[in-house]
């Protein structure tokens, strides 16, 4: 049925293993958190309807908020993630936080980028800069196409032709294929976004091409659509259902199959999301997650704890 | 399954008509809005899970923000059920904002407790106040259960008891079962809020008898449960399946259909909500709508263009 | 000129000592900190214009938000003078966050209401409740007289009147005289508030005779009127001028002094008011310290660091 | 002393008459408003610390929010205003929404944006686009400096390089010297912002030179300095000393008056503001009125009562 998702561990999950010859992943457990690195080669692009490059995805418990321990933990372990991935830069680093912030379930990515530890105007004033060992970031918020009229990746590219930096991090919100992974999993990518991904739908490529220096991402999905929820639930029930069923549903249009979800859903909007009903609470904690990771992440040569004062004060 | 409804049309339209000796329901059109009335008497009410009374359900179009006219012709409408169901009164109206303005889907009621004119204290200051010829009305949010550690009903009941009112107004955000009725659907009654009722799930009926003075209610549905839309999708299913399958899921026990959905779900958690994008905007705006219908119908002897006036200064 | 001051250390600092047999004032050094204790005795409530009771005022450094280990021993010694203030009490405590969350500068009580742990509701489930030795807590934020037609006085009576509380806690914003004060300055008491006082100028005293129950009082100057920024601007001039002004300003009535401030001020509305630019921004914080002080403060059979745990969660 | 006033109606005030060859004003009224016209020229420009360009100012009576006919009235003379000074265009508008949105009184700019008309992205959908006879509008908030690491000017640069704009249209909240007239005048001009105007203090230029294109600006004043209202208050007083006293003031040194300032306001710091209490409301009605204008005045092709209702649907 095509049912959408911005993680590559998800397309991975629904792929026909057998044809993946491009694809590799590999899980390891670190702490409470499940660690899956899926690495997709020029071969395996195309199959799993990803860009090449390298995939981190880090599993939370499902009640991450509920133990006080794990949202510090999940930072630790994504400033480190990100460290690895992006690695030393000496130039510029661009911050992007996609989404629009009157939109709770996308506003992730602006109200991240707000909580970076921005540096590149305080490059002037020498001394402290360089006395703290600080590299240079700066962050921008674009808004979304809707109520700027202009498409995102014109501004960031138009942003970065100005700024000239060495390497681009665009943070999104992400949509999901199955529920528990709302709100728990982070994603980390060496690849751009694609045109049609995040819960704004971009509709230009973010990435390398289009904006001029090396991009990264990196997301939270926190939603599912509700089409894939209706989906999910036929599938489950054919898992119960004598063969005659199964064998009838198999043979199912496409069409019939997508009518039946849009009688559902009551209409041919499919702008239906599900979510956690706490979401703006959910929301503004991985905010504060992911923007101390990243702000811990873009600076390797200073004490991650003189970070972290920086950024409450 | 018996899967939630707040709205008393729904569980009309989902109950055996042939039993319902005690409910009577007729449906009229108001331009571009259909007004559904039903009556509960005493041997319906049980039968309907709904307590005796009447209920008003306005319900508009679906693109009801796209069109300007519609949120105007809407707010009339509602301001004149509701003004024909409470009458008049000398008395002091309460107004109360049930929910939790943190939760979007949950924001409706405090968010349009915010936007009623309230007049009360300005009694002392008789001249303007009889020169307008205004009804006293006062207004309370008194927060969640969560976040107080107070039954919603108990704050109410208190401050009722201080203020005396001769009658209570309830405004609540409400779970429907039909993904087309969130956010364009209004319900008035003349009854108050059972427990388990409303997004936040109150604990404590409010009523007449907890009250201590008769209480309406007015409200709008923000959310569908997720379970509702999953298991939607296995009915709607089932309407095209064969027969044999038709007989299987007829043969389902209630647990193992309950265990489907929540495999789909992602754990027990009942949580999960589905909701429009972009619902933030939505809340906001059914709030403007409510909150000048209720100001509108609460002071029958004023100019209605008076009162909008007051509310935007 | 009788300008308006809600801090007991400001009044104390402007009356004529010579005359204040019933007051009594303390300084000593905490760390980074000034803690002032002033006792106001029967005989010299009327003279400072404070009822009798006991005042803590911890005085942080100007750059209170600049130095990221401040907010931190702030919250801590907060939490320990409150702590001894209110002293052990096995009844409920009643936290009521005054003021308007609407209005920056007087959205420093709801702001902080919302983050004191409460957990009356959580008695019913005994096991938790008492393996953590919680006390019970609960909160109201009863909104302002505009937005509510009811006196603030009125709410509070009518919930604790229903709730009983052994103990009631009213947190509020308020207005100092000195402008080095602002976002700087925590005052506790155990007194109640008094009819104009916060910035929200209650109208009715919030205290035990008309609550009902003992009522301490917890705040932070976050304003200074403008009429008394002028009024010290011309002060401060006087002791810089000849003689011969000072007499003259000296010799001016105090209508003639008003006019002068009226006539600056732009017109009659005294509601005008000092603040520093990012207020929004320290108002956050503020209600973040007050909010982890309060909750540690109230617990004093729990471990500090659960309850902190338990806030964030 | 030098005060800071960002309106060139004050300016003009404040200058010597006599020497103002370069600067002409005259004043109209416009039933409750007031309207002045500064044109400034090349030999007037330094005299006044104001660019050679054309001024506008729309004054509203002190009570603008207290009667409902004067902010609808407003939006219409100041949407008159704009749409004569800006002209007709068949390219592409750029709005640009300056500020930061996290400090109430610097939120203008953002909020102004965010409620304008945006069209540019229409223009694909072509049919929609050229019936209703739209002209191309697009808008970006580029946030502050402090918060993106990068010159406000250098982001609108940025994005101007890629939209390449007909012309750019600035919206700023201004710093006033005279208290009644914050959140009361709006100021046009077709002239960009200079470094060091706007609440948030901008470091570079933004006008034709540096973004490539007309630039128009339009903003309020929300705050006057806390130095000012000091400054005003001993300024005031003179004007009702002996004589002896105005000859000791006007001889005072320009530190020594400084010296009581500083004093007086608690610090070195400049960052304290004087402002409405009631400011967070009254920005959001602003931004109201200054969307509405806009979006009206950049389309003047279309009927103002549609461009309305596009707005609010």
């Amino acid at each position: 049925m095509n049912l959408r998702t911005d993680l590559a561990i998800e397309a991975h999950e629904l792929a026909d293993k057998a044809e993946l010859s491009g694809v590799r992943a590999e899980t390891h457990q670190a702490g409470a958190f499940s660690v899956t690195r899926v690495r997709v080669e020029e071969d395996g692009a195309a199959k799993l309807g990803k860009p090449k490059g390298e995939y981190v995805t880090v599993e939370a418990p499902h009640l991450l908020f509920d133990d006080p321990e794990l949202p510090e933990a999940l930072t630790r372990l994504v400033a480190e993630e990100l460290s690895r991935m992006m690695g030393r830069c000496d130039g510029v680093t661009l911050v992007v936080g996609l989404g629009n912030r009157d939109i709770t379930a996308d506003a992730l990515g602006p109200m991240t980028a707000e909580r970076v530890l921005v540096t590149r105007h305080l490059q002037a004033e020498m001394p402290l800069f360089s006395h703290l060992n600080l590299s240079p970031v700066c962050a921008v918020i674009p808004g979304v196409l809707g109520l700027t009229g202009i498409e995102t990746a014109e501004i960031v590219r138009g942003v970065a032709e100005r700024v000239k930096p060495a390497r681009i991090l665009l943070i999104d919100a992400l949509a999901a294929r199955r529920m528990e992974r709302v709100n728990t999993t982070v994603q980390l990518s060496d690849t751009g976004i694609q045109p049609g991904a995040g819960i704004g739908n971009h509709r230009l490529a973010l990435d390398e091409e289009t904006l001029g220096a090396p991009v990264f991402s990196l997301g939270v999905p926190t939603v599912v659509d509700a089409a894939t929820i209706a989906a999910d639930a036929l599938s489950g029930l054919c898992r119960h259902a004598p063969d005659s069923f199964a064998s009838f549903f198999a043979g199912m249009s496409e069409s019939d199959r997508r009518g039946v979800l849009v009688e559902v859903l009551g209409g041919a909007e499919q702008n239906q999301i599900v979510t956690p009903k706490e979401m703006d609470g959910h929301v503004r904690r991985l905010a504060g997650i992911l923007g101390e990771a990243v702000s811990v992440a873009l600076q390797p040569r200073t004490d991650p704890q003189l970070i972290r004062d920086l950024i409450f004060t």
